[in-house]
């Protein structure tokens, strides 16, 4: 392995918005000793063991040991974790089946780097079982089940380097564990959140000569690719599965409730009922975050800068105001918006005692954090990722995260709309790999609808639902083949 | 006036999916002594006038005599209907005031196809008084408001030809009186549903030479100008206002709830609590239907032919079923669809006594009501748009508007969404009219981002909301002009 | 008949809070030409006759002429809309299949005041089937189907003494019909709001002397009932039918969408969503209508006096004020609290232009109305139970029904819970009339909870629902009879 | 200290629903890692000390001994706990503020028995605030929070015997340790469950002589005091806490959402939408349940005995069946019926691979579980309270907490409705330990209407609520004193 310095990839993080929070703040995590991340999954016990992974030579039971994790011992409870998983996502387990006797990744070479969870794992494991060798790094620093890699380390069919509460070095030196082998290259990646797809862009872009095709998930990756594919950059066709059709909805359905139960998760003794709520920003976050603190009856207030969305607030029956209109008498203040200062000190002096401050939205800057680290304000950790932030006279500000986005894409999104997305990765993967010479340009796709429409039809079983077919008179009075494409490809 | 045979478009008429009826039906509606179209609303008498307004020589208190409407008497009553929707239309007025000293429609000639409501009333007189002359025909047969036509033909500033209850004939006469006048062009279209747009394509081509562009709020009628642009045929630039973002966000809030309140009027002493009801079709008007019946405590069963949104009725709790599994326990069936023969004779067979049937979709074929048109049957009204349909065992079927697709468009939907489709045509008007040669193409466009916001910036007053404005920094990490567009063009 | 002297009860009728409006307001509503209660199901026209029913003679065609309707021809009509209500009051006509054997009110001579709709139609002939005789006054001036009156007229099972648009002094006159005869005298009462019951007790107190015992349904009605009770002067058993349990939970369900919906029907064109509301009084009835306008999208505000339903609404989400902090800003008031001058003139003064005022509380008293009928002040009726008033600077206030009572009782209500109450009413009548001596003392009582669960039971076919028997094992560890009752008699 | 053997009372146990789970299963409960009793709170490091608390001797840093807990150095995280409590319960503060110069609880020597939370905790230090001793017990083995034992001990004014995981023998001992004291007899008993009462009842009959009264919290104490009443077996005045009006309306609006969340949180990877689940009894727990579960688009069945409640359930839109009709279908079965054996053997056979099956009611024996306990089945744990049973052929049932009722009132509560309970328990507390002789018999009472609106009240600010004054005049209309009771005592 060639030697690499993995300390100056800090500067350049800090300009990204990215998953990972400062180093400061890991240190600061890993302290705590009850990290609610963990939930009601985790089996590790994180205590006794100081070891870093790096450290630790460990190998499975077949004497295999390219993989680095935390406690390869904990294999059996990640593997019951699998199982569960399995159970829920059929549509996966179906085209395992389906595909298994073509074989149709034979040959590909993944490189991966998703949240390393018992949902990630089915998908692995399938992608293995369509042929293909993987490699995988973890997409967070945090989010990683130690036991679930423990058991895909076992199973020995993907290599994982990956554990929960990396530092920021481990990060990337474990991103580089997977890409940079020898006698091994890359042929396809499955990205989310464009880390993996950034490092190869650094550090090997040659690679990219063998690589038929990204899959990225996350809004953030695909914005990357489409700027690459902007700038001429882009040098192999992405898939972007995040806008997919099928995926698209059902994580619309997720994300109306999720802001809303995270938050509670986080502070589980607080009462919505009554309380006074600004959420500042009416996107797709906000909407679901107004939606969802309605129908527990809080009293929500929205601030807007596009007339559009302002409208919509209103005509939803939200009460559109500046935020310093209602800065001093609300509980609990959300920001939901992509930009940057939305709430800064001098709206964080006039908060009143007790008040919650956290960040829905897409940047790391939308509450200015900084001014608050001023020897005036004294801080103190509560609980893990909840600070309380005290003024001199006594108010206490109750910052969740350290304003940080609060991670919604692991904790609370069940299963099966995991395993809607995941089809969806492991179709493109197939498509991608299959694809004849020329039909796919150095740009960012779409999933095509039919197989949008394929994805969909494997879920179904689950509803026992039953789909009404065209009779021929019908799909002619409709243009419609009968078998699909149903909707044309730009249909929302 | 040149003279045209009218009764040869009902042939042509009846292959297009459109808003009149057949001339049997409108003949047995206007037996019907209770129409329940003309709500709490409308004071017309209509019972004791029996001449056809074609046949009556009316004149304004001007003497002017260019329109042809049921009852100039009835002039009051309407310029009251007027003065109230003036006052949830807040943005049209304030329209008329901004521009008003420029007149941005000087020497504007418009051809209007609407509904002919106080709410469009207002939008008329807001054309006149940006300096445009208008001319206007209803686009429905049965949506007039015989006063507010009165008041607009006494205001002397629109020359109105509509009256509610035309015959199909009357129906294209109106129009061709728009059109077809001596030493007067039209330069400007505002239509709703095509039916003008048709007429002018069919009679008067050459007119297109003078016409400036197209101003089309339907589904319809933007559908068919999109097939009009693909086959090379469309000469003149058109704006399509129903997929404005402002139009279609606020028309989809209030959606969800029309349907179902829509058939609440119709039948009213039906409870919706506990009914079993089964929607063909999870569109967006069944998911709205779908949502609303939900929410009134309906059990809800979905029929779909496409795997995507048959996901997503299951995601969103409603089962996917084959309409013959619960044609027999269903208490209503609705379909929308916007297929045909979605319900047929063997299906109606089977329903159980005291089933509804009826159609929100977008074709009046869903429901095949021409094969209950058979002697063992009977047909009994019971109320207007309300008929039983008898078995001879006694089974009786209640078939809402003989299966024709509900008239959502007029009746429930609030004055204020309807201000923003009508602001939105005001300026789509004045943005064609105004153009500079060769900005817009024969072809189908969109409002500009910008204007859309503005549009939206002119309704946030009435609910006394206030929009943030971004600092320089905060644009310039948007990479944002601070007064807009803030969204893309092609944002949804 | 003996001669009496109707017009001596109007001062008397000022002091309760009854269902009767002012006789000034009668006449000026009986000169508007729509009026919205007539609503889809109405064949009356009422226009072009302006004889008084009293000054009538009519005969149904078996030559009776023992009663007093606007038009006997209208019966065929009538027939018709009894017959659709039949169909979704299949619990009435279950009980009367399997009581007819056996007639239980053979005998039985009630007269009834209730509203003479369809719903009562079916429930007076389902008493007649029964074995009894019925005389029947209208509960409302205004909510008599002068079609169904008809109809009972002509099957000349019930003589009815009602039609739409009655004076105060008609209103007594028709009771005083039913009372009043010749060699008949009523042994049971069947009453809505006491006033039937009032004026036997004023006129004809010797009748109670073979009257063995009232049913009544209303709240006020029942409440007048307890304090007769009170003070030692009720004669009879009473039967409170109102809060009966199931009665009381099919009604709570309803009452949750009436009030907006019925707000809905007065004004047609307003939308909610964003509108500001306050809703004086947190009860049952301010409940229902905070929550119906949330789910519409408005923003409510609630005033309270009571520190418990304070609170309530307070963890429900509703922002607690005095009426004072919001008046200014709000776009609608509503008032529900069964107190008196809750909104005065003073608040009247400051609300905004088009600000609409109305009242769902329980009396008549809640606006003060009579302020507003001062010189400066301009009253403009703009539709039925609409009236503009206008302050000298041009604001208007919307007022709906003149500040009274929006009725609530005839125009939302399904017929399937009308069915509820019916069949209830049938029940208690047939318990009071075969009840052994001494079973019932002069109190007012409750149906027996057994009997409340057969009612329940009766309507459970429609619902094609299923009920669980218990098991004897069961039955023993819970105490109970297998058949019920299941609850004992204090539950709610 | 007497010496007493408590293993007897085991079989006793058994006869009563407690909350206590068998022996057996407490301690296959405490070989799980993963208790996600815990939830975000607990700092408790339970692996590694596995000595019993009893044979610990600890001493707080005044030198006093007399507690038993797990460890008194957790103090510290302990007492943070209770400050973020205080911040969510402002009315016992301003109580204790209020009273504290008078302190109206001197002399009062209260013996508790509750949920040791830091809520909890928060009363405890009031009632010493207000003059009390305490001493203290649990009255569930499993929801201790053994830092907040700590702080309490600590503090050194309540002597608290109680530690998470106690044995059923432990769990009476600790009671027992709380009354059977040298030189200190208690004068009030706080009971949550009654286990307290009922050990008193049993081994100490004569403190009755000495006891002012007893206040009881829960339903199932409540339901034995008012068994003890009418067998005229009560020796002291009690009160219901449960059934005061404030608490009741508060714990409702709780109980919509818990349930579902309780659930959900135990199975975390769960998608609830379209998830066909049956939920049996549709009383105040079912409805609850049904409710949140539609909310979140899951497909309810309900199967019900009481017409009553059946129909309720009906027109709210939830078909009815017989468990046998969907067994085979259901995603998920819930309990809540209060009876026994509403799940058994033959549903479970028939339950289709992956079925959910929980218990919500009131007693353990809804499920029968023991008729899972057959050689041909293999119990596998997943997780905490989590089961997977196993058919030989392969199909899993998912068992949650072993069929015993899912505890809903320590881990989902906020801290809001805790207050509203406590502050409630301490004003009766108040009230029956002040009381003039005769005011209270013995026999069951609930607080005061106007004790009832001081809870209430004294949690407005909260809020930042305005409460109406009534004007003299509306109070002689109503008829009501100014200052409350607003409603009179039967008011629900």
């Amino acid at each position: 392995m060639k030697k690499i310095q993995f300390a100056d990839q800090k500067q350049e993080f800090n300009k990204r918005p990215s998953k990972i929070g400062r180093r400061s703040l890991s240190r600061s995590i890993s302290q705590s000793s009850t990290d609610s991340y963990s939930s009601a999954a985790s089996y590790t016990d994180s205590s006794d063991d100081e070891t870093s992974p790096r450290d630790k030579q460990q190998k499975n039971s077949k004497g295999n040991g390219d993989f680095c994790i935390k406690n390869i011992k904990q294999a059996d409870f990640g593997r019951r974790e699998i199982e569960i998983a399995e159970q829920e996502m059929p549509a996966l387990m179906a085209l395992r089946k389906r595909a298994q006797g073509e074989k149709p990744l034979a040959g590909a070479k993944i490189v991966g780097c998703t949240h390393i969870t018992a949902q990630t794992a089915v998908l692995m494991e399938t992608l293995s079982a369509l042929g293909a060798q993987c490699r995988w790094a973890a997409c967070n620093i945090y989010s990683t089940q130690n036991e679930v890699a423990a058991a895909l380390a076992e199973g020995g069919e993907a290599h994982v380097f990956a554990w929960k509460g990396e530092s920021e070095d481990d990060f990337w030196w474990c991103i580089d564990r997977c890409v940079n082998v020898e006698g091994w290259q890359p042929n396809m990646i499955l990205d989310d959140g464009g880390d993996l797809t950034h490092w190869i862009y650094k550090k090997y872009p040659s690679m990219f000569k063998k690589i038929k095709g990204i899959v990225e998930e996350s809004v953030t990756g695909v914005h990357r690719l489409y700027q690459l594919s902007k700038a001429g950059k882009l040098c192999v066709p992405a898939m972007n599965v995040n806008d997919s059709l099928v995926v698209f909805n059902n994580m619309q359905c997720c994300k109306v409730n999720t802001p809303a139960s995270t938050l509670l998760k986080r502070t589980t003794d607080v009462m919505f009922g009554g309380k006074q709520v600004v959420v500042c920003g009416y996107g797709e976050v906000g909407k679901g975050c107004c939606a969802a603190l309605k129908a527990m009856g809080s009293i929500v207030y929205v601030t807007e800068i596009d007339p559009i969305c302002a409208l919509q607030a209103c005509m939803d029956g939200f009460r559109l105001v500046k935020l310093t209109e209602v800065i001093r008498q609300v509980d609990i203040v959300i920001t939901c918006t992509g930009n940057k200062n939305v709430v800064v000190r001098e709206n964080l002096d006039r908060m009143k005692n007790g008040c919650i401050v956290c960040n829905m939205g897409h940047s790391n800057t939308e509450i200015d954090v900084s001014s608050l680290r001023t020897p005036e304000l004294t801080w103190e950790r509560v609980r893990s990722q909840v600070d309380h932030v005290i003024w001199p006279d006594g108010k206490r500000i109750v910052l969740l995260a350290e304003g940080r986005l609060l991670n919604l894409s692991c904790s609370t999104v069940p299963t099966f709309v995991l395993s809607i997305t995941a089809t969806t990765q492991a179709l493109a993967l197939i498509e991608l790999y299959n694809a004849p010479e020329g039909r796919y340009k150095q740009d960012v796709y779409l999933l095509p609808k039919k197989m949008d429409e394929y994805v969909a039809s494997l879920h179904l079983p689950t509803f026992d639902a039953h789909l009404t077919e065209l009779s021929d008179e019908q799909a002619k009075y409709l243009g419609l083949n009968k078998n699909g494409p149903f909707k044309p490809n730009y249909y929302r």
